[in-house]
């Protein structure tokens, strides 16, 4: 097991009603900038939920923030918190309106000229604004972890960005929430989780047997309650066991003392770069491909989740195989397409190379848990996934 | 699932050497009492390495802490903190020392006339004084979360107390530190963190499916590595394994959401008041006969547990009962007695009614996840465990 320092300052409010500590956990005579996204907190009754709580806070709003948050929008939200003098930021909706914030939490105290650098340069934010987040979308675990992911359309750029200052100071998880989302988001969430915790568990060698059976834990209650999540949302505790799913596949405790590979997730940030598909998707078509390419070197680990997780038997390599399959399935049963053709793309086939070009100009390619994925790899892994 | 609030302040840092953090975690200028217990730190090499990052510091030392931490020895360390104006603790040692020190933060900044009372009056502790720790003995858990039980011989009490100021700032936890415990503390560290995850697990009913695979998650791998954690304690792959199993069966992440049993601990600290049996032994005495007594409960989740953590086939009742034999082996696989007979005590015939008369005096017998373990359960249970 790998040394590793475990901390997570986010003070978590997980089930009914928690918005009602809101007013609480907001310091007083706090300036808030209130963010949300496209506008769905203001038909389901959050954004009620919410303004209800904030009557004693001077509060401004930005909305449209859009699914993976755009540095331009995001700029503009900038203007309003330097212009207002905004000391607190209040996030409600999903991954997107949270990691924007995270970006704008950094942003506000950044003393260079370009925010941009801070993606672009990878500087780690050490101090942000204090920030809370209501969670209106299970999916990405960005409540209760450090890290966001900014886009930016004009260059086709998506990175990543992150560092110990950017913890919510608190998180209201509420999972009545699930009740009201689309289908298409429902999915989303599922396999975003799911690919969350294999990034982190489908690695070689580890001798971490404790953080081995946690992760298989989150992917068997995962599979388990997918397809009744997907056909009654709005059963209280399928939404909370899925909530509470999708915060432990990223809020630090599955990575502690393992390699993590996230070539995965490296990969379909480009595809929705280059396409706009749903991050989660993008997920879904680049895993199968993926494991199937390092099938001879992940063939062991690949084969203890076929036996703990799906239950298969075998030899090593059958059950490896199968195993990949069977999360190909799972991924497909919840009307997730798994290959770049399912969805609606242009000149699919110069996409393999096209992907690399503009990997390539952003840095060397080199992915994976031991390294060992690079350009060629990934025009391998992505022409077996078209 | 039930609401919950999730917090763990305390900064964790895990694996080799990592006392070289020490003099970084510490504030500045702060004036330190240094605890520890019987003197073991003096000859593992872990006194040394201690002090040696604690040369910019004021250090005061005070050792002697003993298992089953007593209120008249935490009373004289009291005063020294009183004397010397310490403001800072650190706590060098297992469960014990750091309970005791536990306590110290809680009564340093106490207004009232008798400390005893923060126990006896159970008083939650809402800001204590500032403190971290240095794992010696991976077993409580103590070391990541806010509880304390402390003991007072004279009465014959040992009553728990916490609360929300009584994170440690910082723990320190390098598995070497295994290589050179007795097999006895292996033992019962490994029998202490089962039963921590048996107390917040074997309940009825629950709907909390994540937290049940994360909890038969521990209890799996404690089962796996016990054997060669016993034999072969200088492994440090195991000894991690191990270390990292103690703290998540108590650093408060499997208890969300659920409901807790504790009956099992509660009636354990009468027997160590009354006998001074070890803790986790005793808890090893009390758990087999309280989920026979309870067979007819629990027997759904019992099955559960066979079937998942260790294997077993069949229908349920079969099963439920199996598993409570197996787990009745496992213990004494470890050389841990499971009947009060197996130690040496006086009149263990009388015990049972004597015990209920002593938790009795303290508050009337309510116990139990339900509620329902009442004087006359615990005295058929504790007669069961003779």
């Amino acid at each position: 097991m790998n040394n590793f320092n475990l901390h997570i300052p986010t003070q978590l409010y997980f089930g009914k009603d928690q918005h009602k500590e809101l007013s609480r956990l907001i310091p007083a005579n706090s300036k808030i900038l209130l963010l949300y996204g496209g506008g769905s907190i203001k038909h389901n009754g959050i954004y009620e939920q919410v303004i209800g709580e904030l009557s004693s806070f001077d509060v401004i709003e930005f909305g449209g923030i859009e699914a993976n948050p755009q540095y331009t929008t995001l700029s503009k939200a900038l203007e309003v918190i330097k212009l207002n003098e905004i000391n607190f930021l209040l996030a409600v909706g999903g991954g997107s309106v949270i990691d924007g914030t995270k970006f704008l939490a950094s942003a506000a105290l950044y003393e260079g000229e370009h925010p941009w650098d801070i993606l672009e340069k990878g500087l780690r934010t050490e101090i942000g604004l204090p920030f809370g987040t209501v969670l209106t979308l299970p999916a990405t675990g960005s409540e209760m972890n450090s890290g966001a992911v900014i886009s930016r359309k004009e260059t086709g750029q998506k990175l990543a960005m992150g560092g110990p200052g950017l913890f919510p100071v608190f998180s209201i998880a509420d999972p009545t929430v699930v009740a009201s989302l689309p289908k298409r988001q429902l999915a989303n969430g599922i396999v975003d989780a799911f690919t969350h915790v294999m990034e982190q568990y489908m690695t070689y060698p580890t001798s971490a047997t404790l953080q081995d059976r946690i992760s298989e834990g989150i992917l068997s209650t995962l599979i388990e309650i997918a397809p009744e999540v997907m056909s009654t949302p709005e059963n209280f505790e399928l939404a909370a066991n899925f909530m509470w799913c999708c915060n432990m596949a990223l809020n630090g405790i599955i990575q502690k003392g393992v390699p993590t590979d996230w070539s995965i997730h490296a990969i379909g940030h480009e595809i929705t770069a280059a396409y706009g598909i749903d991050h989660a998707r993008t997920l879904a078509i680049v895993l199968p491909s993926m494991y199937r390419y390092k099938l001879e070197k992940k063939e062991l680990k690949l084969a203890q989740y076929g036996r703990r997780v799906l239950g298969l038997t075998g030899d090593d390599r059958k059950v490896a195989e199968q195993a990949i399959d069977q999360t190909e399935d799972f991924f497909r049963s919840l009307g997730i397409g798994t290959k770049l053709s399912d969805y609606d793309v242009d000149n699919a086939s110069a996409f393999p190379q096209s992907c690399v070009t503009s990997m390539e100009k952003q840095r060397t390619i080199i992915l994976g848990e031991h390294k060992d994925i690079r350009s060629k790899d990934v025009k391998s892994i992505l022409e077996a996934a078209i």
